[in-house]
């Protein structure tokens, strides 16, 4: 089969966790993926992986792989655009959710924008914005804050000004936390936020064990629950 | 066919303007949708229209509709969700995006987390993260802030700070504009803003005319871009 797809650097979401690829990918990502042979990746291995499962007929021996992580130099990066400016399509494939959004995909989307390459952003599972929807919070402003520090006392100040902004200016804070320490974040919110705020934690998003629960501090001290290590993530409002 | 699923409340997303529900939904929305009778819409005609264009064989008239907007008063919504105490899957469509992020849903939502009932959102297009992923901008640290005020001292002291708060914060800011808006909001982003301040601008997102392009205040100056009445959105960064 031919595919002619437009010569452009096309954006990847890639499955939450270990769910199927139709239950948050639309058909068309797949159409496009036939057709790209460059991709832009975090890891080979599990790109691989994800591009086998969404196509196990996909000759995947015949497709270059770039890697874009922590460890890739600023200066390697400069050239990975080479084959979409010689007029290749290329992809960026993400680890899991949207490229771009929380990895160091944005680097090179931010290059093809200043080169005014053609960049086309393709639909997949965003944990924040699913979260967001499910929360039941104000989603005509919010802001996602990433991490918060490790440091105890940073990151008790860091809860106190998110909680300060939710507050002052009706603003829906999001922000995640490394799986092992879900819990301590919970604790630090339930000992440090006020037992009217409302807290809603989202654990394994389009997964099987997918919980999505909205309530004020009060009732989470009361309810003593355990997330354990699911990925979760964590808005709070009022 | 015999549609088994879970009892809860699903929030399904909806095409942005006009395009294939393929380009831009899973097939498992569209699974979970023939098993649900009772939709809470924004709008009962074009809830119906996408209905039917999402599956031409769905039974319209064995449906039951709520309608939910502006016109909606608060207390007849707190009967929306009897189906749905009463054993029944319901579903909320938007008119277009991700429902409850920037629409009436979130109200409904809300009332269901408070009641205890399961939610879950189903992943679709949302133009914030889409344009966020091809802005090239931090997608780490950010913040949607819905419209601007319209009246012109409020509006050039929100655009001030907005840009504020990308260098003080490194938080890339995003809001929209009504579109026959566009090119006026597009005059006073470039009178207000650092030369160097980045202006990304995504109109038709998913659609046929969709263009994505990151410029800084000073490009933009040069290349004296009109805009038209499309769907935007508008995103800076440093």
């Amino acid at each position: 089969m031919n595919h002619n797809i437009e010569t452009a650097l096309y954006l990847f979401p890639v499955t939450l966790g270990d769910t199927e690829t139709e239950r948050s990918l639309p058909s068309f990502n797949n159409e496009i993926l036939s057709g790209i042979k460059h991709f832009i990746v975090e890891n080979i291995r599990t790109a691989r992986r994800f591009l086998k499962k969404t196509n196990p007929d996909f000759d995947i021996d015949s497709l270059s792989f770039y890697e874009l992580n922590e460890h890739t130099a600023a200066e390697d990066i400069s050239d990975y655009l080479k084959p979409l400016e010689d007029g290749h399509p290329m992809g960026i494939l993400s680890e899991a959710g949207c490229p771009a959004i929380a990895d160091p995909g944005a680097a090179v989307v931010s290059m093809a924008q200043t080169k005014r390459l053609k960049v086309i952003p393709l639909v997949g599972p965003s944990s924040i914005i699913l979260s967001l929807m499910a929360s039941g919070f104000n989603g005509q402003n919010f802001a996602f804050n990433g991490y918060l520090p490790v440091e105890a006392h940073a990151r008790i100040k860091a809860i106190k000004d998110l909680e300060q902004k939710v507050y002052a200016e009706n603003q829906t804070q999001i922000f995640i936390e490394t799986p092992y320490r879900n819990d301590k974040l919970m604790a630090d919110l339930l000992k440090t936020c006020r037992d009217n705020t409302r807290l809603c934690v989202a654990a394994d998003i389009t997964c099987a064990g997918e919980s999505i629960a909205t309530r004020t501090v009060r009732q989470w001290k009361k309810e003593k629950t355990v997330i354990g290590k699911m990925p979760c993530i964590f808005l709070i409002y009022k």
